[in-house]
């Protein structure tokens, strides 16, 4: 199934180094370019302007350790990734155990979990470890070696255009820059492949699809910087996909003006996918919606979510690991994500074409013999029927009449195929 | 009173065979002539087209019956006439009575009712039973017979139209095209008929009043296909009225739209009728509300009712009769509906003359003596005046200070009679 | 502190026999006037027209007793000015105890209390004493005397001017008319004297002041008829302040709109100081907001109290003395309409400088080092900057994002000094 196979690109890509630059990033869309055959590769020097911000210097660590007198690894970057911060600077000295003591990181309140620790924008350097392993390291000389180069390079993303009947574009943005995490992050870059595997393979498409795989934050400021015309003009709909790979809830983040087609289109989706679904506002955000709704960008993105980052205990540790997402939490995520751009690309204004009711029995649409009790079929036909006057969309048709928009799709093209909608 | 004069007229409408078209429609139209002696009666031939819709044939049905082997009449159109499926077919035919079973219609549910059944717009015969009577029937042969005949004639409507000082229209529709039963249908035209004398009474009336006796569904959409024009151009509120007769409880169907003039007048009525009252909604329609407010007709037409068509067991069943309707849940209808109508001819937009608040006690309207508590009586009148700057209608203000419109309205006369509101 | 010092002028006011007109409410601006020394203080003659309304005669009491037979004063005017009906006429009659009873006011529910009685507007004499005394007085002859005038004179009121950058105002009102009552009445004009000395002392005001101290109703529609086309034209906000000494709880009524500045502003504060305050609605008015906000008038006015006027039991009757009033309840209200204003004074509409979220850590205004949570401060400046996009107020902000609007000015500010806001 597909969830199975999103669940094996998971494992595939869970062991690589990511962070906003480097070789990790590079793998990472080298790997799904081998799914998604069409995407365009991008690079950005060291040093490039972006609104207020600038690309910075292209990190590679190739080794870094913690080791004891005796020369034994007491923390290694090359056991889990997490163990050294993103973006340390080179170091290799000795240190006693209380000198090294601030150069730690780790969670008291989850004493086996090993934090995800970053310094992208100040030179910095340290090491992240559970607690119970920091409370372990006895009195001593340590040697400390992080072998690493903080240098001009490029920031690389990915962009993949999926053309449509019309120019009007659904925006899909996810992000490549979190080292071994599982829901947060590799469930959003693998659901998003599957959805432009899924989206490649459709035969008939109104909508372009934008589709790009970013650095969290400085990619889609950068991403934003050079295409913020284009996406003004064109972009109606959208999701940011993150955090969609567990089974223990759906959740939904508004975008900034909450009234948008994407916002109205989730919430409709979740509605009928899970009905005790997690509404959040907008004063949760916390993902790359903060560039693409912030003032003056204001894109229609919403997002559809499982476990929401920051809201799960094992978020940014190395509990959120593979074990953390499941094939089925991955797929019902990409059917949610699929129901919604359905919706978007068959959002019609319908109109029926008769005045009062139409006589429904003459079509073999409505039982001939009247008596107590209607079918629930023919209600919700009526039910339909009687809101098509063109001024209401399809979508809000189903909000109206409670009833779930892919269940009105077959009754529409019923209606339709009678001549009595229009 | 007028509830037992209403309760009369049912009683006399009660055994009389009505169906979509034939004799039944006409008698009752005819005794209905004899209360409001300036009816007009319509006839449309069948086959006339109506939108999507085509009048039906006309159903006359003389004798119909059951019998035994023995002569025995087991059912008999003649004791009750929900005995035979309306628009039965004629027959003549022996069967035993395992073949006879498919013919017949009970109720398992309700074992004691006979159930109400029409087949309009395809051939087909048949006759419903209690349950219990059905279960009763042993083996063997039995004649049936259905002397009927479904010919070209005509689909018979009423109207009235009485005048008013202006040309806007309320539109009054009330059913008349089903059988013996008592709520669902003959409190409508008998509350109607007491609402179409009371307005003819009046010395005053600010609108004209369109009220129409009509064959549910198939007469509304024939009586809008001539007269849509006219309907749009003045109807400016007005009510179905069905179900009216029992005293259960009062309920409130909205127009589609939902805010129109009508769907104000008739919560607000209700609210101060019968606090409790139960609020359905349009996806609860059923009646002509469905032909007079679908896409592009758009009638701001509500509805009062006392216990809703499918929403009360005895709903379409013989068990929907005399002993479930009272001469006070009559009255009480026809109360809350003359109230309803009382509001749109009083709702005017009050404007107080005076800027700040008038010096009521200069008029004796209010306490010269100032102390700790006012009157509610000059609460009222003061809660009236601060909204009367000609922005608010009567009834909105009604509504603002939650004071049954009706006693605004000596209020509203004597602030007149002192000059203080225009 | 300056609770204790408005006590102190509630207590050297206390005693004064204020009503409509005459010597009390001059002494009382006399003494208003030392405090806020560029007062200017009005007077219009009796047989003034003001919309529906006229000035009364300026009413004077010299003494007012009932005695008993041997010239003992069982009530005194002398010992509670709250005992003469305000507005008597002169008498000097014998009367027996039956006679006498119609001219006595008690409450029988409160019998402790002395009730606060007046008729203005229609000639009449009477007494008011607690319920117990009026029980105890025995029957026997009874000697009454008013030594009153009611003579064509003026009626006084004062305004102060206190001007801004801008010719825009906020308009402050109290009134200066109850006799010896501390909640309803004193504490409201010492409050107002308080903030006047307050805005007196402001290096900078973008609004003009307009602070008036008059006698309720008669004398808000007077000052009204005189400046109505100024106060349209520059008001913009306001407050009625009336009943805010005591400590039992905050409250607040609405203008009659709903939905001014002025509206927003009082919800706003008293959110975020009291979050269990009472909310009353425009049915509950009950003074000079009657005429602020009446049809045609409109103007922004709002309320701001702690017990409402006759909403606690001691409201109009000797109870409500200075033991029912507080420094600190007097405080707490001065500080409440302190912040009202200064969110008026400092509401701009904020705009970010930058496209997409500015790099805070570049400015020193976030954490270099990311982790699992995010510090408050900081949570509460990017949602702040999320909302600057010029088209909220950061009144609309500090809603939206659940903070004082207070403890968003030192980060405006911070803001402000590097550039991010305009």
């Amino acid at each position: 199934m597909i969830g199975k196979l999103m669940y094996t690109w998971a494992n595939d890509l869970f062991p690589i180094n990511r962070s906003l630059t480097g070789e990790g990033v590079r793998q990472t869309l080298n790997y799904i370019n081998k799914l998604i055959p069409n995407l365009s590769i991008y690079e950005v020097p060291t040093g490039s302007n972006a609104f207020d911000w600038v690309v910075p210097n292209e990190w590679t660590v190739r080794d870094a350790y913690i080791a004891d007198e005796f020369g034994n690894r007491i923390v290694d970057f090359k056991t889990h990734n997490l163990h050294v911060i993103g973006y340390s600077e080179p170091i290799d000295i000795w240190l006693n155990r209380q000198e090294l003591d601030s150069y730690l990181y780790s969670l008291p309140e989850q004493p086996n979990a090993i934090p995800y620790v970053t310094s992208y924008y100040e030179r910095r350097w340290g090491f992240c470890l559970s607690h119970n392993q920091r409370l372990a390291m006895p009195s001593g000389l340590y040697h400390v070696l992080i072998d690493s180069d903080l240098k001009p390079g490029v920031l690389n993303y990915a962009e993949l255009i999926i053309p449509g009947e019309i120019n009007e574009e659904i925006f899909i943005s996810t992000y490549i820059c979190h080292p071994s995490m599982a829901n947060n992050e590799l469930s959003g870059p693998v659901v998003t492949t599957a959805l432009a595997q899924w989206l490649n393979s459709l035969k008939n498409r109104r909508y372009t699809y934008r589709i790009v795989f970013i650095p969290e934050t400085i990619g889609s400021i950068i991403y934003l910087s050079k295409n913020i015309d284009q996406l003004k003009k064109r972009v109606i709909g959208g999701f940011n996909i993150t955090c969609v790979g567990d089974e223990r809830c759906y959740s939904f983040l508004p975008s900034r003006a909450g009234n948008s087609l994407s916002d109205d289109v989730a919430q409709h989706v979740l509605k009928y996918t899970d009905k005790n679904y997690k509404r959040y506002t907008w004063l949760d955000r916390g993902s790359d919606e903060r560039q693409y709704c912030s003032p003056g960008i204001d894109l229609p993105i919403a997002t559809i979510m499982r476990s929401k980052y920051g809201e799960y205990p094992e978020y940014h540790t190395s509990l959120d690991d593979l074990s953390f997402i499941t094939p089925s939490g991955l797929e019902g995520s990409l059917m949610a994500l699929q129901r919604a751009i359905n919706i978007i690309e068959k959002n019609i204004y319908p109109k029926v074409t008769r005045l009062c009711e139409p006589h429904l029995s003459k079509y073999g649409l409505y039982s001939t013999l009247s008596s107590k009790n209607l079918d629930h079929q023919i209600q919700t036909m009526m039910n339909l029927i009687t809101y098509c006057d063109g001024s209401y969309s399809l979508l809000e048709i189903a909000n109206l009449i409670n009833e779930p928009f892919w269940e009105l799709i077959p009754i529409v093209n019923k209606l339709k195929a009678n001549g009595l909608l229009s």
